[in-house]
């Protein structure tokens, strides 16, 4: 008999008839032998609705009351897909954060899970029960009502999978799986069958939104294997594990890609071995997030570039001027309307001619790359925004992304 | 530095606006010196709209997760209310029933509270912090949610005004504090100063729906000195303590009354020693609550009348009738169409007459009684509905509860 987790986020619960739909699936499961736990979000809409209530009280409400407010959303769910499967004749008990064991760190609106006393879970499990446990909430040492931030459910779901050793923790949400690169944008992108977490988690750094990053690296650290799945259809959805056993091949297994980026450059700066430190230590003292960074070299002075979101250019631009004089710097001059375009893959590490191919890929498009960073397994480029579109397509058909290759091959 | 307990009600929490108007009015009294710890109720009708949200769900939802359900809704306004402090400038904390140390018995829906451990309320207090703690809702000793049912806030309030100490609680609520009788009734209908626990609990029993009984209880049990007082105006309320030091000439202090009742007689029953049990454990075993009960004797047989509302009638007919030849009555007649009329007063026990000056009231208005029934401060009466309102009257003005009495009188 295999213990599963599984997770319905928002969506999955945003309705009395998605609750319902929600608890048929988990019987589903239960009649195919299993013992489920189950974790939840809040329902759709619902914690959007409590933050506009605290807005209407006051600009500033602390983390520590946001806190105790956010969690009853998760409550409210848990507590009607209990009485769901309860209605469908099955033995069920909701559990909160702190019901739960889910012990956090002692911080608010962010807090990390530190441990998971399960003692509860398994009493509950031993009873035949299924567990439906509020996410992204938990308890800190002194008995504070703590969220883990964004992405939380997942978190909560992984953690409990790593916990209770499960055979799998099922991601259910509002799409088939994960996809070579967004079906909005590209209509013949292909839903993989698997993926590793180190590709998943630059999917998701890359803004593919199905799973939180964290999540991702919970489940690589503990060895957890996902399954991100459609609640609304039966058919399986992707695997995310440590080795995929298929589709080892392909050497590119996505495409990510972000709109609204500048680039902005800083010339002529004296080249000192704090040059860099004193930049980006500069921007991100003032709450400014840089993503690809170039630094270029001309014997005595030196150029940095990097790539901010288009919507703190003004307050980068300030920050900088306001320390021309420290910095030192010639000139600054940025370029708007740009967009990153990134690659990812575990193959590639093997295929050292990949990044060859993608900027010829590109070039070939007639796109000029303005920017290029690389990882291990993943290459990003910045280039014009009315160009993303024309870049993803040639990537997408370039490396086969909407063909499964043979596993034999 | 004295400790007050003040409670919000659900009207008295029910829009931002009237959350920030309690805020404003805790503050006053932290300004005024005092240490306070608040209670609240879920915001207006959050609570039902849960309930319907549930009802979507299953018409029989378990006890168990319908108070993990209810409980958000003090969740909810604790945060608020704590924001709204927060944002006047006061330091303050919101506590869940389970933080707070509100230990109940292990029952769902309808718990009691067996025990407050106040260590963290006093460590919060020991801060200068403003508590701020839910109403209605607390832990089991297996650390299960629990609801303490109707009037639960009332009940936490009082309940945490004995485990404090504090000198006073103060129920905030959408009246200016007891009224001799329904104001909406009876015009003239005066606030009381002052009354006494006893007297407070046979108006609460009766309907006057300003305080739990149960609440009021716990408050006489404890010696807690409650003040009952409206939430949006200044003026002070009716204060409910052991020996009213005020209005305690007035030997009827109170008329109580509710409609919609019906008599029914069972008559020409054997009378024998079990009859009046066999009769009543009958009617309660089917769930059908009796009120005043009348037996009259006539050497073998027996004829017992009881009082109910007319809502359970039918049941009361059905189960009698099926049990006729068990407990061998010659017919059932039944009365609609009535309400009672109680008159209410610590006073009474060291004046005797005071029956018999309802009588003859009741009589001189043309109001014929079909029913009586007594306590040591409390007589109540079965009338014709169509003459409810000449009898309140009629009482009101003879027993001069529009006029305060001197106090040296």
């Amino acid at each position: 008999m295999a213990l599963i987790v599984q997770k319905y986020g928002g969506t999955s619960v945003g309705t009395v008839e998605r609750i319902k739909n929600a608890a048929k699936r988990i019987s589903e499961t239960v009649n195919e032998g299993n013992r489920v736990v189950v974790v939840v979000s809040a329902m759709g809409k619902s914690t959007d609705q409590l933050v506009n209530l605290a807005n209407e009280i006051t600009e500033q409400p602390s983390k520590r009351e946001m806190d105790m407010l956010l969690t009853t959303g998760e409550q409210v769910s848990i507590s009607l897909l209990t009485m769901a499967l309860q209605q469908l004749g099955y033995e069920a008990v909701s559990l909160t954060g702190w019901q739960a064991g889910i012990q956090t760190e002692d911080c608010f609106g962010n807090a990390r899970i530190t441990a998971i006393h399960t003692e509860r879970i398994q009493e509950a499990l031993r009873l035949n029960k299924i567990v439906v446990v509020a996410g992204f909430q938990g308890v800190t040492a002194g008995g504070e009502i703590a969220t883990l931030g964004r992405g939380g459910s997942d978190t909560t779901a992984v953690a409990l999978a790593a916990a209770l050793k499960a055979e799998k923790c099922e991601i259910f949400t509002d799409v088939k799986g994960v996809y070579t690169t967004d079906p909005r944008v590209v209509s013949h992108a292909r839903k993989l069958e698997a993926i590793s977490y180190d590709e998943m988690l630059e999917m998701a750094n890359l803004g593919a939104g199905v799973l939180h990053p964290r999540a991702v690296e919970f489940a690589k650290n503990y060895h957890v294997t996902l399954e991100v799945r459609s609640s609304l259809e039966k058919e399986s959805g992707t695997i995310v594990e440590e080795e995929p056993t298929m589709e080892q091949n392909l050497i590119v297994k996505g495409l990510a890609f972000k709109s609204n980026i500048t680039k902005v450059t800083v010339s002529g700066m004296p080249n000192r071995l704090t040059t860099l430190a004193d930049v980006f230590t500069l921007l991100a003292s003032n709450g400014i997030n840089v993503d690809i960074i170039i630094q270029e070299a001309n014997g005595e002075t030196v150029n940095i570039s990097f790539s901010i979101s288009s919507d703190v250019l003004d307050d980068a631009l300030q920050v900088l001027e306001s320390n021309r004089s420290r910095l030192a710097f010639e000139a600054i001059y940025h370029q708007q309307e740009l967009a990153k375009v990134s690659i990812v893959g575990s193959g590639m590490i093997s295929n050292p001619g990949v990044a060859a191919q993608m900027f010829d890929v590109l070039a070939n498009s007639g796109v000029m790359i303005e920017m290029v960073s690389t990882s291990e397994i993943k290459i990003s480029t910045v280039v014009a925004q009315d160009k993303m579109t024309t870049a993803i397509e040639g990537l997408h058909e370039a490396f086969k992304l909407d063909l499964r290759e043979p596993i034999a091959q």
